[in-house]
């Protein structure tokens, strides 16, 4: 493998020492210190099983995100993938991402969902995003059917915990929160285009929602994305609910 | 920002090792250690997720409790707010309160939850408040639908875990328990006034619902709000499984 | 306090170096120790919040049990009460117990429970005693209705976990296992005659559920009353799911 | 107890340091330490409650898996059991396995999984196979009813994390996942035969679905034979959902 020019950074050799520095932080806050702790707890909701989603964090010019088909409650710091964020590298439709990565375990390959996380990056400038397989969600897309083009709900406190496209200021207890859905495909990565359209359609959404897949959510910092996708989640929980009793989802019946 | 004064511990002034002397002690059960350790308990609970809910206790003449839009799993002793506690600050209908707090960290703002905890120190002279988003409450408020003024049920054991307005003696088993139930507002203190009046009108609650929102709980220690918080929870769990089978939640049937 | 003979012991004084030695011990699997750490686990479980339910265990010949009205996820070894175990204090019907205790701390009274680990400890020569408040017997008896004098369920691999009344071998997947049912009482300890009687009735009965209250385990040892209130509650809960989704518990259709 | 030889290792007396080196490791990942580690969350997830189910790894010429009848969220190290994997211990249809076994505590049984653990090894060369009684499995075998030979779904993303027979290449999203269910029987043994024709008749089933009793899910290594086993749990769990809620399985409607 070649050496990789990360910005401000250098050329990075994969597996030398200086590949290695980005990883290694006695700060807890640091990413490749947060996402292990924070898979860990994604877990115990539910959201990571069976090596399903993960969350992504950037920091200056790198991106931060965890390899593809391993337990995530069970990675290391070492177990991180490095990225140059560049928005030269905004995904055009149809054409192939040009990664590159700072390999810093052999045998891990990089994760599925990276260009779709970042759509987040770049359509919305957010920091971290997050993807789940909660149930919550999954179920939410069954109930709504296959015609549904968007999740709506109002009148609940929660939709006060998320903001405008994800990363602009909180809903209103009297806004309605949509989240679009869009059809999953074969391939994750085959998601990106229709991702992309979705947020480019419903610009004030927070979320996607992937139809009998699960949920991107994203924030203007790691906090942000992650007590959106908990509101979020809350959300769609009592949704499922409302729904299986019969409930609208709109208005204050 | 000018120094504050607290009863018996003078003039304090923002971010002094004064004002930090308020929130470190080596005594697990200080308010301040508490309140952190609690919340990382109710957020397993799923009472606090997304920033939402909280707890809040007093000590002697101070209040201590939680900030505004903040992981609540994840806050420290130093992200505490210290206020001063004084019969003179009950709010009145229509007023703004007039709030100070000992900031001990920069770029924190004040639980907009802090009259609603008031309301439960004046009027029930409780020593501790929590509120959740409890969807088990939040579920229930649904079911009993818009008209609702509030949830009653009778023979269940947990109920003699509440106590008559929170604060007296605990209800026996062949007692109705009865928590009345507010609209939810657009902002969080607005709901000030119509706790208030909820709180005159039933003497006897021992928790506000607010419908689309969560509950209030309090007691004469921490350990009794929480505890009656954890039988009521138990009792709007188990309310929305008899609705949703069609059993009456009043009678020995 | 007058001093306390304990078989064994001779007389300890309450508050006394020698009562405080019944309950320090480096061993884990010392009642004192176990107590604690197994409440703490029912906790998570659902069984004992509200300060309700908890575990006792017998320990030649003395009675370890938690408190009354205590957080029991919060319980230490200190707060343990310690009584003499002695056939002479088989409760009879309509008699008060004769108890007494070795208090280790003040403040505390005695579990209201007492009297019905009693009954497990005499009729069934049971070891240990659990009683939980957990949420599936409590619908289980609600499900079953105000005539059911039992909970029987076949065709469930968990039943083999379960012993013939509690402490006898157990039963085989084809078994049917039986469970009885009694009416609520205003006063826990009111229980004691008819749970002694359901107990004498059904004298291959493992457990005795309470109607709109939870249930009562037992075992040889505290191992076997854990894990058969597992499997127990296990079942209570798959019965539920079984009742709601309209299927009958017993037979394999 | 004689002697026991196992390949590589000679003849190992039992109860000797040798037997007792077997189960003792620095490593976190050596069998003896994960099997506790594993089973411990497999409690939190409810699937090996009340001393049922359970996971066995092998490690060379040898198996490790957890005796019978104990809490498998405490056992140790100590407690596991080592036994010599050999081709020609295939079981035979009616004939009974010749097992040895290193035990390194007295007083313990052999897991009544072994055979079935054994199908596993031998018909797919899996390296761990796990056994739970998640609720989510056994309903979903109710649902189904009694004739139904096979649990099918499609259109769901997390069937893409299960591997063809467990041990090949993992199925994509568009793939219909299929898993035999076969009776339950009195002994767990008595499964064995049934278990291994349905693998055969089967040959690309990932795990085997006991009705009224759980499930048997392998991997070419732990860590697949885990996430697989979270991924069909997820499959099932979403499965009883989407029955009680009349929605078909299959298909994308």
């Amino acid at each position: 493998m070649a050496p990789i020019t990360l910005p401000g950074y250098g050329d990075i050799e994969p597996l030398s020492p200086a590949a290695e520095a980005l990883v290694k932080s006695e700060d807890p806050e640091h990413p490749a210190n947060l996402i292990p702790e924070l898979c860990r707890e994604f877990y115990k909701l539910g959201w990571v099983t069976g090596t399903g989603g993960g969350i992504s964090m950037r920091q200056g010019p790198l991106v931060y995100l965890a390899p593809s088909g391993v337990q995530k409650e069970r990675i290391l710091p070492e177990h991180m993938f490095v990225l140059p964020f560049a928005q030269s590298s905004v995904p055009k439709p149809g054409s192939k991402r040009d990664f590159v990565r700072v390999p810093s375990k052999k045998g891990l390959s990089e994760s599925q969902c990276t260009p779709l996380f970042w759509n987040a990056f770049t359509q919305r400038d957010a920091q971290s995003c997050i993807h789940t397989h909660s149930q919550h969600a999954v179920m939410l897309t069954l109930l709504l059917g296959k015609g549904a083009k968007s999740f709506r709900i109002s009148h609940q406190e929660m939709i006060k915990g998320v903001r405008l496209g994800g990363v602009g200021k909180t809903l209103a207890y009297f806004n309605t929160l949509e989240v679009p859905i869009i059809e999953n495909t074969a391939r994750e990565e085959d998601l990106t285009e229709s991702m992309a359209e979705a947020m480019t359609t419903y610009p004030d959404a927070a979320a996607i929602l992937v139809r009998r897949h699960g949920v991107y959510v994203w924030g203007p910092t790691w906090e942000s994305a992650k007590t959106q996708a908990e509101c979020l989640d809350y959300l769609f929980e009592i949704a499922v609910k409302m729904l299986l009793a019969g409930m609208p989802l709109e208005g204050d019946n």
